[in-house]
């Protein structure tokens, strides 16, 4: 906080404190915009000073690229490692590329083994071993061990520091031993941990005792009595989804992981699953929208590459379904009205699929969908496909018979309609299950899929039952 | 385990451990399926028993509504309280109709504040009375309070029970308070705690302390000497999603919840905000696709009327997009080309205008997007739009000129393309921030304004510059 002027703070620090709400707030954005315009980069940084390091990895984040590297240059090389750990990865690269490699390292050096992991996968393998040789040991053996893991692994998840005990300990020993470790190597103790875990000589796990459970016992007890035994143990192979899934089904707030010889080798922290938890989401939300995960955060250039692409196949999917009218040409030119009426056939199966779709990705998204129920979902929505598809048979016949005046393309629309609906429930439903089947995301791909099957179906049922029973 | 039939259970057994995978696996609902088909219920209520409460809950929500019911009926009463505090809750509704009250009002006394608050406060009036009468004191008193809370806030999502001690105590007083309500009193401890709080004789709070940091330190340490006194203070009104955020952005595991008067009311849990995070991101992905969040749970004549509403929102828009293709009926008469093409620039507008919106839905629900950032986000969105409106104006001008022969046609698909994606991407940014700034749920009503505005847009410049270039 700059007591020069502690005045002029005031509004700021109200902004920070704003009630009910626990992010920054936009002020904080403001006003370290103008104090980098102004060139008062000492303002800029004492109020930065101020902030919790998330909140300043927040700030990074909303700031633009020159604001942001010019207070990257300014900010106190001591909250970097913190902040660093919070950045996005886009918003990361940058922050790295403004850094140059050998305060990235510095910085790296003091993160927790499972954060310095995150940074370092991303480099390039050069800057890799440079950052790395800036690492002591035996954190930099421990991260060079991690990176053998696969990318959105257990193994790359978890963190190396952990408590482990032996078996024959008592309570009132391992208390001992966590105040001696806090006194005279405080560097092996994690700063914050939640179990503890008992292994074998081995170091094979035999049990874990969350805190609250140490603490209530007395000091004679043996830690064999009363550590829990019923594990779910993780290998360090296992997905990361996996692992979250575990952590919400248990509500666990540590979780040991094992290598192959079930050795116990880290431990992974709600924390770190709660990011999993946030990616995961973030990944269906965007995919199914068709952009990539990091869009937000991407130059211009790059994130209207990325578009591109999922735009293109698109346009494939709507010159098919234009192929399809082409089909109908001369039907066209002799009854108008075909034309006009052709897209609401098309545009509601592409919504009642893409309700259906939702659903179906986002439950086998959360395992609430698995083989075993899978038929009994597809059977529900042909059920609500048809409902739903008379209904609005129903509806639109009525109002094309009132527009143009014709009983005929009332009852054309109408079956055409009903058609689309239900083609469209079962492609929403069975889509998301084959993709998933052949091993490809349903939330990335099913949507274009659907479309095409929407369009084409809806201007083909409709143009092709006009002609024929209208012409 | 049932004793009897080991040698049948093995298969079972292994569908559980399955490895590299945290779910019980389909077998053990198909296998529970097929005994309940059988009237075997000893044995099926024998295989659940094996089971944890989160993994019953699960198999549950995945048998058909007629195999729960028996299942249910069938159960030991034992595991209810664990088992229906993880059940979601269109499912529980239809357990608590086959227990009865009386049934789930004894379920409902065992469980912890926070589950139990959930249960009753689903229930209408009449019942809730009657099953908090079935809860002794002071759980009752604390239950009824809570419910006085405001759906979503924080009084509602925190727990009664936690431990909470004076300023001037030791640390090694501290441990001893603990030891010895461990002992007498064991149920005025929560199950688990991952803090311990510190009050004034106000009951005031005046800091919190993780267990690991209680542990690491010698009994003759104050706890006023070592509690974290920068907290970030929860009120029992703050909003659930601003408690998810906070948790994040501190990665917290717990954190107190104060009243009015700053006196400290309650504690919040990680594994409570993770549901929260998850029902938020299960919403925000629903209401993008059209459906409401419990929507795969619902009976089908449910789901149906549920879908039924945006459906016919949607047929307005179709309906008004249609309406537009009718003013320009006879230049389609003309040139029926114009009919054939005309979706491709309605189409490429809506997908493009739905990559923008999620990302701006998404950037708003998680606060990347703020006020202080919003134009820059805007103008990049703008920028997109113009480089991929350009290269689709091309791409789909030859497209045209191939099919139809006709460089007339080109040049009138490709201004309305680049004309349409420049206003899907303003469209695709402003509309949600516009419907956040009248507090209307973005995630909820953008589509549909969306889709208008690109399929309007998208008829109206092609219909129209081809009657007026063309014709």
């Amino acid at each position: 906080m700059s007591v020069n002027e502690p005045a002029h703070l005031d509004p700021i620090e109200e902004a920070v404190a704003e009630p009910e709400s626990f992010n920054m707030g936009p002020d904080v954005v403001t006003a370290v915009h103008e104090m980098l315009e102004a060139g008062e980069e000492d303002r800029a940084r004492a109020l930065v000073e101020t902030l919790h390091a998330a909140d300043i990895a927040d700030l990074l984040q909303h700031l633009s690229v020159e604001d942001r590297r010019v207070l990257v240059r300014a900010v106190d090389r001591a909250v970097l490692p913190d902040v660093m750990a919070e950045l996005d990865e886009t918003v990361r690269d940058d922050v790295i590329e403004v850094l140059g490699l050998a305060e990235t390292a510095a910085a790296v050096a003091d993160m927790a083994t499972d954060d310095a992991l995150n940074v370092i996968a991303e480099l390039d393998t050069e800057d890799q071993k440079l950052v790395l040789e800036a690492i002591p040991d035996p954190d930099r053996a421990l991260i060079e061990q991690a990176l053998t893991y696969p990318e959105y692994s257990a193994g790359r998840l978890m963190q190396r520091e952990m408590v482990a005990v032996p078996t024959f300990w008592t309570v009132g020993e391992t208390i001992d031993h966590l105040r001696a470790t806090a006194e005279e190597t405080p560097d092996r103790l994690p700063e914050d941990f939640f179990d503890i875990f008992v292994v074998d000589p081995g170091y094979r796990l035999a049990g874990t005792i969350p805190l609250s459970r140490l603490l209530r016992s007395r000091r004679a007890v043996l830690i064999a009595d009363i550590m829990e035994t019923e594990l779910k143990v993780i290998p360090t192979t296992a997905d990361q989804e996996e692992v979250a899934f575990l952590f919400r089904q248990r509500d666990l707030t540590s979780a040991p992981v094992v290598d192959d010889g079930e050795r116990l080798v880290g431990v992974i922290t709600i924390d770190d699953v709660v990011d999993v938890i946030d990616e995961e989401h973030e990944d269906d939300i965007m995919h199914l929208g068709g952009v990539s995960g990091d869009d937000l955060y991407r130059a211009t250039i790059d994130t209207a590459r990325a578009r591109f692409t999922w735009l293109l196949i698109n346009l494939g999917t709507a010159v098919l379904a234009s192929a399809v009218i082409g089909l109908f040409d001369r039907e066209i030119d002799e009854l108008v009205a075909l034309a006009v009426l052709m897209p609401i056939v098309a545009s509601m199966g592409g919504n009642a699929g893409t309700q259906t779709l939702t659903v179906a990705v986002r439950g086998l998204a959360t395992k609430e969908i698995v083989p075993s129920n899978a038929l009994r979902v597809i059977g529900k929505e042909l059920l609500v496909a048809g409902i739903n598809g008379a209904l609005f048979a129903v509806i639109t016949g009525l109002v094309a018979w009132l527009w143009f005046g014709s009983a005929g393309i009332a009852v054309v629309i109408g079956i055409a309609m009903v058609l689309n609906m239900f083609v469209a429930g079962l492609s929403g439903a069975v889509i998301p299950l084959v993709l998933q089947r052949f091993k490809i995301d349903p939330a990335v791909a099913s949507g274009v899929f659907l479309t095409t099957v929407t369009d084409v179906v809806g201007f083909l049922a409709f143009l092709g039952l006009g002609s024929w029973l209208l012409l």
